[in-house]
């Protein structure tokens, strides 16, 4: 096999860990767990599995120049840009054609930048196996998180019959053949999963080769192939035409799909890899607590923050401001400070952020704080 | 009767209104009700009462330059910083010290500087009821207010036989004698006392001559009446001594009493008029939001706050740094942001900011929040 391709997704909307995060700075460009920015810490994850330069980061327009400055270690032409949201399908369209300029039998990973994961050391044995399956046959491969609680907050893989296994790092990794795709679960039904054993979460990691995916595009997503093809043109070697002016072009006219929907739940050659390592998304604030060392009383604090007479709470200030954030006699409270908002909500409303946003959005130049 | 004097007591640690108030600007100091700082509420409440010169303003080290930065109606001198607090008695025996000097037999008020009082007009009439009172005889003229609730947090004065009228503005005031003064009473005591109507709240609002007060000072109280003599010669015109020199030497020693227990508790010729004016001394966070119009879900805003699913918040943003406060999903909260510290705090938690402070003091650097 060649060396590998990675390509990071690094989108999202910047509203559920508002309000550090902004539509021009959400989760994965900031440091919600850790002290970089979880795409920084997605690239220097995956930086000892390809060259520098077999790393591609996409993004959109207006994350676009947060994020160059963040991607420090790859060369600037692989951060690509595009020019409007089209959901996942055609991001793993974009990659591909990405990947097939450079080399038409490519194996590549598309990995999420945001989510958490301590064991970097699993993390890369795990997708060392899973290039090696995407190479030993034409297979759909995606990294299936191993559960750890009934989550009705994810999709589910389950997994069918074994297929091969692949030695990485004198450690054994079984893959199997995927039985069928579910959407996010009930949560007694997400119990079932757990038990079984059988049922993995779709964490949105995927290996294969840019003949497997063009391939699954032609089959299964026409539509979609067909405008990927005027962007694959755009990259071939011969033409050069300008890719940012053809994705401004073509971009715009794309089906608006995920790629489990166009790609994964309709094709059969679908196998799992079950991770070894640990994984968080943090979805939202709530998720944050858990990554950090609690006082006696289980508050979470960063920056300069008291609290006093209260419990469970997650009491964030910003760091360069020296502003104090004081919380009194309060439980389960989330409270975030940043140098133009400050965000007060309990943990178990958290999810009704949207609602508070659009409120945001509808005050006299509302925009600024979104 | 000679035109009476006022003397404004302005005082106060500053720490219940955390963190708009502080040492160097406690309530007195804010707009805590109002567009403009309470004692400059109370000096335009009082000034159809007195000239300008004869209405004094007593205030500690540290708040003395904020508190003449809004005196600006009145002599710079009458301006009187007291080196050290020593309680109520020994500031009201430097306000006779500073009326005696310019009138010996002058009549005058102490006024507490930080009250919230609508009625201007009643509180005037009220006032000048009291001043001719004191001229009329020999005694200590208490306003009482008028107790709208079983309140445990104020002390109670009981009305004894009926005393004097007074017709001021065409308006009929009823003096009685003072039967007894009571401490902070338990619940249900406080209970009787509303009950019974002959109880009122003791507001620390004094009307008297110089002559009463420092014949109840010598009587009652005479160590601090020898320090308060040294007071007096400094300010006779025949001596002139510089007064803040008197002040520094002889402060530090005076008793810390309150002039409750010093000299109305032990006098018999102490009366009250029942106040006819609302009032509320605003005593921390949870007495603000009734004097604002809430929005339709029990919401108190001020500056840039938007509550979203919640009910029953005081939300403060500091109206000059376009900093925007959100809370969502909370019920009675509140929530008070300045551009150097943010307070979170349940209603019915408020009382307990003492605790919070103690913390906040012992961070490193913590004296600059308080």
């Amino acid at each position: 096999m060649s060396e590998p391709f990675i390509v990071i997704i690094a989108g999202g909307k910047g509203e559920r860990f508002w309000p550090q995060s902004r539509a021009a700075c959400p989760k994965h460009l900031l440091p919600v767990v850790g002290d970089k920015p979880l795409l920084v810490q997605t690239l220097d994850r995956v930086k000892p599995l390809a060259p520098a330069k077999n790393i591609f980061v996409i993004t959109s327009a207006v994350q676009a120049k947060a994020v160059r400055a963040v991607c420090k270690g790859i060369p600037a032409a692989n951060v690509v840009v595009e020019p409007v949201g089209r959901d996942t399908a055609a991001a793993v369209g974009l990659a591909a054609a990405l990947v097939g300029a450079r080399d038409p039998k490519g194996v590549f990973a598309v990995l999420p930048a945001d989510h958490v994961i301590h064991d970097a050391k699993a993390y890369q044995t795990d997708l060392k196996a899973a290039f090696a399956a995407a190479a030993a046959d034409d297979v759909m491969v995606t990294i299936g998180i191993t559960p750890t609680e009934p989550a009705t907050g994810f999709g589910y893989i389950q997994k069918g019959d074994a297929w091969k296994t692949f030695t990485i790092d004198r450690r054994r990794r079984a893959v199997s053949r995927v039985k069928r795709f579910v959407e996010k679960p009930k949560q007694e039904v997400a119990g079932q999963y757990l038990a079984s054993g059988d049922y993995l979460w779709n964490a949105g990691m995927f290996v294969w080769s840019v003949p497997v995916v063009n391939a699954a595009f032609a089959a299964h997503a026409p539509e979609l192939d067909a405008g990927l093809a005027k962007i694959r043109a755009a990259l071939a070697p011969a033409r050069k035409a300008p890719l940012d002016a053809t994705l401004k072009r073509v971009y715009p006219k794309l089906p608006r799909i995920s790629v489990d929907y166009a790609l994964l739940e309709k094709s059969t050659n679908v196998v799992v890899l079950p991770s070894s390592f640990d994984w968080d998304d943090v979805g939202a604030w709530p998720a944050v607590p858990k990554h950090f060392t609690p006082d006696a009383a289980g508050n979470v604090t960063r920056g300069l923050a008291v609290v006093e007479q209260g419990s469970n709470n997650l009491v964030f200030a910003d760091e360069k401001s020296k502003h104090l954030v004081a919380v009194l006699g309060a439980d389960d409270l989330i409270v975030v400070h940043t140098p133009d908002a400050t965000l007060v909500v309990p943990k178990a409303k958290a999810q009704e952020i949207k609602a508070l946003l659009k409120r945001v959005e509808a005050l006299r130049g509302g925009a600024k704080w979104l």
